[in-house]
């Protein structure tokens, strides 16, 4: 069985390939791209996504992920990549300044949509950490150095992609999708 | 003549509605929703809500805006709207701690589109300024209070709808919509 991803993001590719592989899944990067609407929910980009391109291809995934940052209200949510590309990571820690202990809790959340045979299947999958005082590690992307899931101490930075896959909110999303199409018969 | 605006904000047909009067258009709001995309640029945002839109409905106009700061790479963009709801002025002005001078330099951008007797029209509308170092003024909304566009000294938010439909990204965007209008004879 094998599912195309649509995403430009070649990382998500690889923790996708990590988790899936594991189920006797492969996934590989599709040309496809996804029409991403602006919504503060993320099921609700992921929708809006599938109802484009489920008219297009079969076994398709798409993806879309956020974190969220209780102490700055969600932000930056949804547009942790936008997020991300302008005022970085150095950003955010700014925004942070003087947030203390419990206050620096955040959320990872990913929600990943897929059409197989005709059908949709929406998942999810969440993890919650803290957002740390300086940046540690350089795999992964985005604001994995910034965030430590709770229990864990180290940074999604500071984890290989296999470890990173037991892990996190992707990873998380991901099994529930294969174990769902395989539960479902739809593979 | 009149036109209808597919917005949710009611502070944008006032803004539109007191540039507009002066061509002789009137225009109110439309319980229509666009759909916005996800994009750095406001033109791609307005094209696709237009693509839709105007299957719907004629002599619709739909708007979007965003604000660009010079020293956050163009954050908040067009997503000033949900950094207002989540971090605020407040967030905002964080980031800009330690920023000073000509550093502090920011853009306010508006594209207006429109369907009008099956053509389409876009224009766009942009304003300079700086963003202040601390929010002045309760009238506008959004970041109103923390934006001086150049050579004016006062904020957006001190200043009246009057005197903002003369000075405002979106007056200009919605003086050059009438203007085109009037001049190709879609009217």
């Amino acid at each position: 069985m094998e599912l195309s991803f649509a995403t430009g993001n070649r990382n998500k590719v690889k923790e996708a390939s990590a988790v899936l592989e594991r189920f006797g899944i492969s996934i590989n990067q599709s040309p496809l791209r996804k029409i991403e609407i602006q919504s503060g929910d993320l099921v609700e980009i992921v929708e809006y996504a599938l109802s484009h391109l489920c008219m297009e291809a079969n076994n398709l995934v798409v993806e879309d992920d956020g974190l969220f940052v209780n102490s700055l209200n969600g932000f930056p949510g949804p547009y942790a990549a936008y997020a991300y590309s302008t005022i970085g990571v150095r950003g955010l820690l700014k925004l942070m300044q003087g947030v203390a202990g419990e206050e620096r809790r955040a959320t990872f959340k990913s929600v990943v949509g897929a059409c197989v045979g005709g059908r949709r299947f929406i998942v999810e999958g969440a993890v919650d950490g803290v957002i740390t005082e300086e940046p540690r590690g350089s795999s992964g992307f985005g604001f994995d150095p910034v965030f430590s899931p709770l229990g864990g101490g180290r940074t999604f930075a500071e984890m290989s992609i296999e470890e990173k896959s037991r892990y996190s909110h992707r990873a998380l999303a991901f099994s529930r999708l294969a174990e769902r199409l395989l539960k479902e018969g739809a593979l």
